[in-house]
């Protein structure tokens, strides 16, 4: 099974690809960032969002996809841009047909590394030394996403360790 | 020149598309509303309104579109699902390249029917009385994608009316 991880912002939306062949068998085999310039009009960032999103679909052929639930903050004005990167991702997942499953942030880092509360350069420690691989493999911003679809990967296999996230 | 005006929600989008060649001189070609049950989920809701806007693009061949700016409430909940809608339409519109405007409600009624204040029933009668059509023939929840339309033409042709609005 394939599992994408999104992190999105307007800016910089963290990806992971996992595959997953049981719950303590997987293996990352890509994390990136998709960044856009500060300078760039919204229109050309979400260009970029939707179709960087569908070529990593073309590439990967994934199953499923998991997301943070959005956390609602005091700024609207804020809260208007993240909604914008979540609708262009989610749009470019679901016009392939792929479902998406949304976690609180803290559920998908207590599954990924045990500790809900870690620092992104925790996280990248600890999957790096867990997976064996080389730590400067992993952006630090690619941390939350690699954790989201790794906490789906575990739900899926073993639903005991808690059920799977909402659907989106 | 061929205008998109849209006005997006997660269950009742607003479209309206004006075929313009002069500032007194514009039809409207289409008006409706892309309509999403209460029961479907976000990403069901997105693929209908990121399809939807891509038929209208095929069907129309606009130059350009324009859309409110978006309105900054205190309900930053509200703003994220307002901003997830807004995002899969300008991804919509930004993959087929058509570039996007924005204009602050009132100044797209003030523009269209002379009336920044203007209640979609009333924006509907005087368009429909002005253009010599049946006024059952403009869904209300299409009279801001209208007036959004509308507007931009009048600035494009006749810059001294007023600026024409940010790019989005």
């Amino acid at each position: 099974m394939i599992i994408f991880g999104l992190d999105p912002a307007i800016r910089t939306t963290g990806y992971g690809v996992v595959r997953a062949e049981g719950p303590s068998r997987y293996e990352i085999i890509d994390c990136g960032v998709i960044e856009n310039k500060k300078t760039m009009p919204h229109s050309e960032c979400l260009r970029r969002l939707y179709g960087g999103v569908n070529e990593l679909i073309d590439l990967y052929m994934p199953d499923c996809a998991a997301m943070e639930e959005p956390f609602v903050g005091r700024n609207s004005k804020t809260a208007i841009i993240l909604g914008m990167a979540r609708g262009g991702i989610i749009a470019a997942l679901a016009v392939r047909g792929i479902p998406v499953y949304s976690y609180m942030p803290s559920v998908a880092k207590r599954a990924a590394v045990g500790n809900g509360g870690a620092a992104k350069e925790q996280v990248a420690y600890l999957l790096a030394a867990e997976l064996k691989i080389d730590v400067s493999q992993i952006p630090l911003d690619s941390t939350d996403a690699l954790s989201l679809a790794i906490c789906h990967a575990q739900r899926h296999f073993h639903p005991e360790l808690g059920k799977l996230g909402k659907s989106v």
